[in-house]
């Protein structure tokens, strides 16, 4: 498929669409933040050919008719947080960013209901519901920066799945620019709705490929009211992921979230932040688990209880952090994995897969072999109550350029291989975007990927809106 | 767009494909069951020209494959509980049923999921996983005969939404069989997915008019411990939805369920089941509050908390019920509503219109207004949490055929229009089938429409699927 250029009376159009100072084009400098997402690996850049920033769904809709119009590509994009390279112009054209809409336009506490445009930072709204006693359960580990429309479009997961479930949970209804140009919305103020089919869920995790989210509307819950960590040390990860079931059976909890970490990112973690590794005894794995609740003292009851169970289990010790200079603590080591395991080589991958959470222990040993295979370091940690591990194969300092190149893909394609030999997937919270695209045929029957393909030809017959992305047509 | 008959060739086929047993042709009495599903109106029952009965995906697979070729319509259907017609066979063809597919495949307590066919009456599972502590949270009011493969081609909703959500927040994975006849497989044993279109919750809900579900995976939950009814009434609607919002903002407490019977319910359902009225004070609505939790007094606790905000808020009075027989009593009213309304006249017409949950007060003079206007009786009842209400417009018993016939359409027409205007919509958990099909473009705008038919013609070029159900191609 070959697209059209964007021409000069084409911006001249989008500049009248939006206003002139709302488009950039022909300045690199400007254009570059536009042109990457928080992929490591630079192959996965894309310059686009001119930057829009529209502030209405009315601005969107005519950009949107105007690309379909002349066969552009359009890329909508958030902010940029992303880890597939899903907002990346991977076909150059229009870049849409909706950093413009970014008022959060009404929350309707009577029926625990808010309202939002795409552009909205995810943390700056949960600050907001907050203060009202409410709050927002569905969002990922980089609500700093991300925006509420990327975390839609991507279906953002985060560490509090297994209680609150991810972000399409609470997606309620969206607006949105469908590839054609035409605005339609779906769902609405509604807990229940099968008024025809579930476009809204459809939309969620469509990752920019099949419209351009112009409102959203999301479900808040009361905000909980206690709120305890838990640091578990264990002498190996099959010790902690053994009892991971069992909180939830055997005790009947239900954890907000589950993270773990594996021996090699406990030290390399320790080692970037200067902490000495015997203070965690030395152990092969750590859970640290979360707890909320209503009541405090139920919630610390069932904090004690999950704590002697581990013991119980194996564990080699248990901290309870109530207060929030202990939850720093006990936090330290896991919120700087990713930045510690760049830290060794910016030359990595960080991937998302995803078991079933009882497969975790019969995974290790697969990143193991791996690593010795191919001579990478494959550290692990992530979000064990899910099941979704952030495995990172990373190049050894003393490694070849070239040698790189040529062992990363064949290690993430045994690595999907034996994913998919668990019950598991490529990603769980990342998406496919543009740097798992080829490996999707690895998980997907092709009657499967002709499915999705024909749902993309059906609402994009001119394949316009985030080509590149997720399949080729 | 015709279809071609059930020819003796054809039931041939049918019959080498499932074994001559397993096919029903040409005995309408034996036919006749399959002709209908439980809406009361005789207009949408349509008899079938076979009933074919697989056994397994590979069979079903066949049996679509041979009604692709053919042109010959195929409904699929579970226990026929269903309330908009969805599951009769509207342009005739192939009715397929899946009773015989009725296996529980798989409780994985380890993951917390269970793998099932959709024949399996809910009820049947439910039994099954409480048993090892785990339950199923996402089931409907008919769950004693309704099978699970209904509930997700439904989305099937119930009285515990504003805690636990549908029908589709449970379905992690679904084989199916699409229009074409192959068998696919979406999602799986994992909370988190994203390895493409969000396959499954485009199929929960569709109505069996995208694919037939061959096996599907459900989360469970552990089984709370502790569960409390209550009972409040209060002097009019206005008052009992006042603190529906309260107790989730003021109180941040999410009841597991908020039903509600308003003042024509309530007498109605009083003098049908012979309940002296006095016992209810005169109460022009009343709420049925459940909670559950882990701990038993905390559960109380905020029952009895709740209580009070009720009181304070101009309630009646209230009357807490902890063990079964207790709660049999508050329960015995408000489940005898949809039978006390069937004997006042079989000529009904069951709703199932939505609303924000603060929006109800203002749904009720419309149903007033409504009634006095057409001389019909509205009585409204249903899930007040979840802004989900089962108002049943009925024909007064003095009145003749021939009006009723002229006036039910033009009540609905308004009544949908007023929800439309309150934000809401036709159907929280019935679905358009049949029954609502000409009043969906009442809800939906034509680009809206639209985007909905092009994924159905996607993914079932030939119409075969259910055909006649939610919109005509």
């Amino acid at each position: 498929m070959s697209y059209r250029e964007v021409t000069p009376e084409i911006l001249q159009e989008l500049r009248e669409i939006v206003g002139p100072e709302n488009v950039i084009a022909g300045d690199a400098e400007k254009m570059e933040p536009y042109s990457h997402d928080e992929v490591a690996e630079k192959e996965y850049a894309a310059m686009p050919e001119a930057v829009v920033k529209p502030a209405a769904a009315e601005e969107v809709s005519r950009i949107v008719k105007l690309a379909n119009r002349e066969g552009i590509p359009v890329t909508p994009r958030g902010a940029g947080s992303g880890l597939s390279g899903g907002a990346v112009p991977a076909m150059g054209g229009i870049l849409l960013s909706v950093e413009r809409m970014n008022r959060i336009l009404e929350i309707d506490r009577e029926n625990l209901v808010a309202v939002l445009e795409p552009g909205v930072i995810t943390n700056e709204f949960n600050s907001r519901v907050e203060k009202e006693g409410l709050f927002f359960a569905g969002y990922p580990m980089s609500l700093e920066m991300c925006y509420i429309g990327g975390n839609v479009a991507e279906n953002a997961g985060g560490g509090r799945a297994i209680k609150y479930g991810v972000t399409g949970r609470y997606v309620l209804g969206l607006e949105m620019v469908l590839p054609t140009g035409e605005i339609v919305a779906f769902g609405g103020k509604r807990v229940k709705d099968v008024t025809g089919y579930n476009m809204t869920q459809l939309m969620v995790g469509s990752e920019g490929t099949l419209g351009i989210f112009t409102k959203i509307i999301l479900k808040l819950l009361p905000l909980p009211k206690a709120k305890i960590d838990m640091m578990v040390l264990f002498e190996d990860v099959q010790a902690a992921i053994d009892v991971v079931p069992q909180i939830m059976t055997a005790m009947r909890l239900t954890p907000t979230g589950i993270e773990f970490m594996d021996r090699l990112s406990l030290e390399t973690c320790c080692e970037y932040i200067g902490q000495d590794k015997a203070k965690y005894k030395n152990a092969g794995a750590f859970l640290i688990i979360e707890l909320d609740g209503n009541d405090a003292d139920t919630v610390r009851n069932e904090c004690l209880d999950i704590g002697d169970l581990c013991l119980e289990n194996g564990a080699l010790d248990a901290f309870v952090a109530e207060g929030p200079s202990d939850q720093e603590k006990i936090w330290s080591v896991r919120k700087h994995a990713a930045e510690a395991f760049k830290a060794i080589s910016p030359q990595q991958s960080l991937e998302d897969i995803v078991v079933p959470v009882s497969s975790i222990p019969r995974l290790m040993p697969v990143l193991e072999e791996l690593s010795q295979k191919y001579n990478v370091l494959i550290p692990c940690y992530g979000h064990a109550g899910d099941g979704n591990l952030h495995a990172t194969v990373i190049k050894r300092p003393e490694d070849t350029e070239e040698r790189w190149k040529e062992t990363l893909p064949r290690v993430l394609e045994e690595l999907y291989v034996s994913v998919k030999e668990l019950s598991g997937t490529i990603s769980g919270e990342h998406g496919i975007g543009h740097k798992r695209k080829k490996y999707l045929p690895l998980v997907l029957s092709e009657a499967e990927m002709e499915a999705m393909k024909s749902i993309k030809r059906a609402l994009d017959p001119n394949n316009i809106l985030n080509p590149g992305k997720m399949f080729d047509l």
